[in-house]
């Protein structure tokens, strides 16, 4: 047996950052960044108005002076001449600073009489006008690699990047592997029950940036692994879930085998999800979880999760967060244990019951506490760490 | 002017929960649970063996107890018969434990000869077997409003719901107004910028569970105003962004009152984004964002995403996260400041410059920090209050 960061270190060792693509603007929101973008403008590319106002000369500026209001700059429509002294323009928010003009004097510190304004109020010290480029400037880049947030996105539009390069999202094919399944919607024989993991494991990986094959159930029989396999042919990593009806994983092992699968190791000291395989079967890595709802899920944020981030150029690290235990816990065996846990407002408590199969207590759950082996009992109060789910 | 809270209040009164409707199982992930669904089935819908090993009756079981053979139970292959005195199941985790069989003893406990196994070591306690319906039972809900997570899905496939009665997605109508602007990818002219609150935004809403549909760029003419307002029909909320080279949404006030709008307010003590318009055209909620792209972003968390909450039946409030400052500030003015910042280990900066034109200090930052109107200044090591972005 292998402890768990071995065998995470092992399974990113069968996958690398995929290559860059590019995608829309306007649907780059959460994918990641492939290389740093520059931007191919100054932002504002003007000196703008920062309020609606007057654009003066700053030398002129004092209570009671009078200007003569020579034209208007608003957005997208500049004032083309050149502002002389004694002279003024009427300017809007965002509209470039008219030639000769470097102050804008709000509306609200002005009286205007026909074409004539007089500043009746302390105008201040403030110019009120954006400097050209003082958001960025051409060359000025957005880092890679980064996952895109909407802040993004909107610096990008600024930018005038209208395509965007993003690492190309793993495509991960699932096998779901035994007899005793039917897919939700099917009339389920009195032995069988309905394949969960597919549908928990797709909605997980494809939340963290996959994309995701939900291949055919595969029966137990080589023929039909094997026609899984075939149809797996092109993902970035193919994962299989289940095997336990004949042992753990046998027959899965040996149609991989049969495929020219050399694993890479089969027992982890954690808990759940003893059983694990990984491989490569010729360029397509190979991961093989165990069948149990829980310990396939718990396995997909341990194990597979920090794959996918490889994959996209990302720290493939576990983030552990810290919470304050509200009951004791008795000492951890052998096996580094992930437990279904509740955190709110800082205080984290364990379900009672962790056997494997229930999915019902998976799902009030929102951390698996973390407990490293043998982890000594634990009092209420004492600070523990957990992945967030 | 009125507060910030009693500007959400009149913008969450627009709008209400939509309609269900259906969606594929591996759709769900994401979108909200409309009603509490009930499982259609037991699970496990049989006594199941939680270990691979030999079932047995429990009052048989001892060290030296020797068993015959008789079958074997695999997962989705029952064993048919009884089991009657002295006689053993071969049988693998998943399986239906046999009529007549009430333990199972571990493969690495026994020793086997041909048909016969004898119990070497201590078995223990533990029987070994996963009661029917342990994990959930036909009828147990699980239950509405919640955003479906992987976990839920797993479940949802367990209780056999091919079909998630989810809420609808509020559909977005997005329009950016203003003759300065122009799409990424296009050639701005001299006076031009590039429309990115658009885009900033479709992120944000789209990440919070509604579909968005980009509308031209409106020209400052009515005719062009008139034309995205016809165009944004059917949308449940459509949000006009910007105006502000003809006065702070003049010309969208306008075009929206000859369609019929009874507009709210206009003016919120909050910075930034203090011009801010609501009302109804026709049943159609209508919002109108300031056009500085920092306050557009920072209106769409602070009153957009309330509303899309309340239209997808989740609670509307905003969650706000404490930390801890890492600077001084000075005393706040009368309107709430919702701050760019940075937020490490429990630590709280706000950037230098807050001008809300700043794409690129938004990008850099995590958080809003919320600074309540006239709130006085605060040293380091004070709590704050923020908004995770």
């Amino acid at each position: 047996m292998i402890t768990v960061e071995e065998a995470r270190a092992l399974l990113l060792d069968l996958v690398r950052p995929l290559g860059a693509e590019e995608a829309p603007l306007a649907e780059a929101a959460g994918r990641v960044l492939a290389h740093d973008v520059a931007a191919t403008r100054d932002q504002p590319p003007f000196a703008a108005a920062s309020m609606d106002g007057y654009a003066v000369k700053s030398a002129e500026v004092e209570r009671h002076a009078m200007f003569k209001v020579i034209g208007e700059a608003a957005a997208g429509h500049r004032f083309d001449g050149v502002l002389g002294a004694g002279q003024a323009v009427r300017i809007f928010t965002g509209a470039p600073v008219p030639a000769g003009a470097d102050f804008v004097v709000i509306q609200e510190d002005v009286s205007r009489t026909g074409d004539l304004v007089t500043i009746t109020d302390a105008p201040g010290d403030k110019p009120n006008i954006r400097p050209a480029g003082v958001d960025f400037r051409v060359g000025q880049t957005l880092a890679a690699p980064r996952i895109l947030r909407p802040e993004d996105v909107a610096l990008l539009a600024s930018m005038n990047i209208p395509r965007v390069p993003v690492r190309r999202r793993p495509v991960v094919a699932l096998i779901s592997t035994g007899d005793e399944l039917v897919m939700p919607g099917e009339t389920p024989g009195p032995d069988q029950i309905i394949a969960s993991n597919t549908f928990g494991l797709k909605a997980l990986f494809e939340a963290n940036g996959a994309q995701v094959r939900v291949l055919p159930i595969a029966r137990d029989t080589r023929a039909s692994l094997t026609t899984a396999f075939d149809l797996a042919q092109g993902a970035d990593l193919v994962i299989t879930i289940g095997g336990a009806s004949v042992g753990d994983h046998d027959l899965v092992a040996h149609v991989a085998g049969d495929l020219g699968m050399e694993r890479s190791f089969y027992k982890v000291r954690m808990r759940p999800g003893k059983p694990l395989m990984a491989g490569r079967i010729g360029d397509m890595p190979m991961v093989g979880l165990p069948g149990n709802p829980v310990s396939a899920m718990v396995c997909g944020y341990i194990f597979i999760l920090p794959m996918l981030r490889r994959m996209l150029e990302l720290d493939p690290g576990i983030t552990l967060c810290e919470a304050v235990l509200s009951a004791p816990l008795g000492p951890n065996g052998p096996r580094e244990h992930y437990m279904r846990a509740r955190v709110d407002d800082g205080q984290i408590a364990t379900f009672g019951d962790q056997d494997s199969s229930l999915l019902s207590i998976l799902a009030q759950a929102n951390a698996l506490l973390m407990r490293p082996p043998e982890d000594p009992a634990r009092t209420a109060g004492e600070r523990v760490r957990y992945v967030p789910i």
